[in-house]
């Protein structure tokens, strides 16, 4: 399938391709694919006037046949040997590279389409409600984020500082640094068709506009958040920073990781019906401090990405190139499918103890998280989709 | 104060001096200021680099020195009579332009930060509980908005269509275009200087931060946002839409609008403490197909826009050039006061009588609001600080 040597222990594989912002010493960011261990240096063998940029943003904005034409090239140039001296000449060593935010954000909504998420933080949050909100099983629930604080991978975490109550639901409201410092384990999409102001995107139009996934690290502080969400939802608990990957998976590479989503009952609304199944077997891995503290399944989300962009929609709001959005925190049904700490220590009630023997509930100063993941690649085996990681620095 | 011929009935006086992003025929937007009835054109008089531009971000980053020096150079030119000539060559009828979105939005955050709209929310919504949500007090609520359906003034606005339920509380859960369709009378303001991520902009830097005011009109689909809207606030009932004015008024054209804030109790925490006060008495005019149906005073707000701003960065979050914050519906205590029809009509149970005799609860297909205002000026008179108006079409 490829000329290139590409071992099981490389970052990537010769099939995915994922897009991404790269620079190397004194020049500037440039968009570049990676392969193996390697970023290829687009502008060259794909075209300066969509690669020589610092974000992917013109790229998304030329609309799927340009998106499929040059994956199509990239399949070919890294598939047939002819190639060999013209694409070495634009490797670069992904070590030497320093990778940036791979898009410019336009708006950030955050969906909470996982049915195990919603119940547990149902139970934790709201004890004396029942565990999902009523309409959520008839429309994928949402909000918007903060566009203005997603960052790339690596960016360090400043703890955020906020108002909470200390010591129990009845306890004093205090100001300070926050004391739940979580991590959100979620996919992210990423529009790059967009639509106009007062139309709808229907479910089935979802390969026409979104051009690929990252992995998202929505990064929580759930004191800060309970005490404000009443009644308009997640504001500073959230808005200090999101993580992306630095690579963003075209939706292309991800056919071989297509599955049926679970039933929905009660049947859903006509503008959510979907006939092709946007089901993802995407496998997460979030690891903390070096110690894999679970493994949450994408393939279980209640609500696909298709429909989560028809809903978006359907109120007629429009869609910008860069939009992104995500599917909430994923959490499987099954022990060690936790998406997040809150629920993978049930609100501190659990701590987790990782490979060093220390203790943990949440994220102390110091404390570094790496989400990865992994889905069907054309082999039949998992194909690695990067990762997005972060380490909290102490409240200034 | 001005050589110009500025009549009472003018859309501006010669001090308020708003900015906006206006075109004339085939020739590209570019930033103006708004004096009587006219526009100057900006870039002859004050530069092309910073206002021969389709917005006034550029301006708008440049930073509070440059505000004020672009101000004190136009109180000249139009205060001085020796600049007749010069200014009137680039005056421009209003009635002649085309206005603009005037910025580029980055993150829009709309607050809930009026005591008489969030306790007639809450009976309405959640009669149950409390008027007024548990941390109300303590900080000023808000949430993230749609920053990419940010429109400017006479933009129509297309009914949306979502999930809610038709009969009552308990009725039937049915998609279908917006039933109670609804207006927010609101104050916006606008970021140009930005701030770094992981940092806090106090109280009393609200001035370097923020370079002035729109009018906001938040419209809100009421049946939506009443399904959705738990646990994470509103979505698609406010995402379809929010008008802006096309001229923004700088803070220092409202110098002589400053008020004392309503006293706060509890007291507030540290970080929201505030030293100068940023109450602003400005009043709102609702205007339904040409009747004056309220009157709403941002003078009662209880947190003010330099309190809004400490909150929205008090955990880290960065601003950004553009970012937009609006401080909710006004309303005010006494009848009269509602900036929503929600408030005003009692969700419907008490309907306006407009002057054609009609009756309305909600809006209607066809009808048209505007929103203006008014604030002291420097003569002691009440200055116009312009309008926000929509037409309601069809749902498509």
């Amino acid at each position: 399938m490829t000329w290139l040597d590409v071992g099981d222990d490389a970052p990537f594989d010769a099939w995915t391709l994922p897009y991404g912002v790269f620079s190397t010493d004194g020049q500037e960011p440039r968009v570049g694919v990676a392969v193996g261990s390697w970023v290829l240096d687009l502008s060259p063998v794909a075209g300066a006037e969509l690669f020589d940029r610092p974000s992917l943003n013109p790229f998304l904005a030329a609309g799927r046949p340009t998106w499929d034409a040059v994956r199509a090239r990239l399949l070919s140039l890294v598939g047939d040997p002819r190639h060999q001296t013209v694409v070495e000449a634009h490797l670069v060593p992904l070590r030497d590279v320093v990778l940036h935010l791979p898009f410019e954000v336009a708006d950030y909504v955050d969906f909470y389409a996982s049915q195990t998420h919603a119940e547990n933080v149902g139970q934790l949050f709201r004890p004396d409600s029942p565990a999902l909100p009523a309409a959520w099983k008839h429309l994928p629930i949402g909000y918007h984020g903060r566009a203005g604080t997603v960052v790339v991978s690596g960016t360090p975490i400043v703890r955020p500082s906020g108002l909470r109550r200390v010591g129990g639901p009845g306890g004093a409201v205090e100001f300070g640094p926050s004391l739940r410092l979580d991590i959100e384990a979620e996919a992210g999409f990423v529009v790059g068709t967009p639509s106009a102001l007062g139309s709808r995107v229907p479910v089935g139009a979802f390969e026409d506009h979104v051009f690929g996934m990252v992995l998202v690290n929505d990064w929580s502080a759930r004191d800060v958040q309970a005490f404000e969400y009443v009644p308009l939802g997640p504001f500073l608990g959230k808005s200090f920073a999101t993580s992306v990957s630095p690579w963003v998976v075209p939706l292309a590479a991800l056919a071989h990781a297509r599955v049926s989503p679970p039933p929905r009952s009660p049947a859903v609304a006509g503008y959510l019906r979907d006939e092709e199944p946007w089901g993802l077997d995407v496998e997460f891995e979030v690891v903390w401090n070096g110690t894999v503290v679970s493994r949450p399944p994408l393939r279980d989300l209640y609500w696909t990405p298709a429909q989560q962009l028809a809903h978006l929609t359907v109120n007629g709001a429009s869609l910008r190139t860069g939009d992104l959005y995500a599917s909430g925190t994923v959490s499987g049904p099954r022990p060690g499918g936790s998406g997040c700490f809150l629920e993978l220590t049930w609100n501190g009630a659990e701590p987790v103890t990782l490979a060093d023997g220390s203790q943990r509930s949440f994220l102390e100063d110091g404390d570094l998280v790496t989400i990865r993941a992994t889905a069907p690649g054309p082999s039949g085996r998992r194909m690695k989709l990067g990762e997005v990681t972060g380490t909290v620095t102490p409240s200034r």
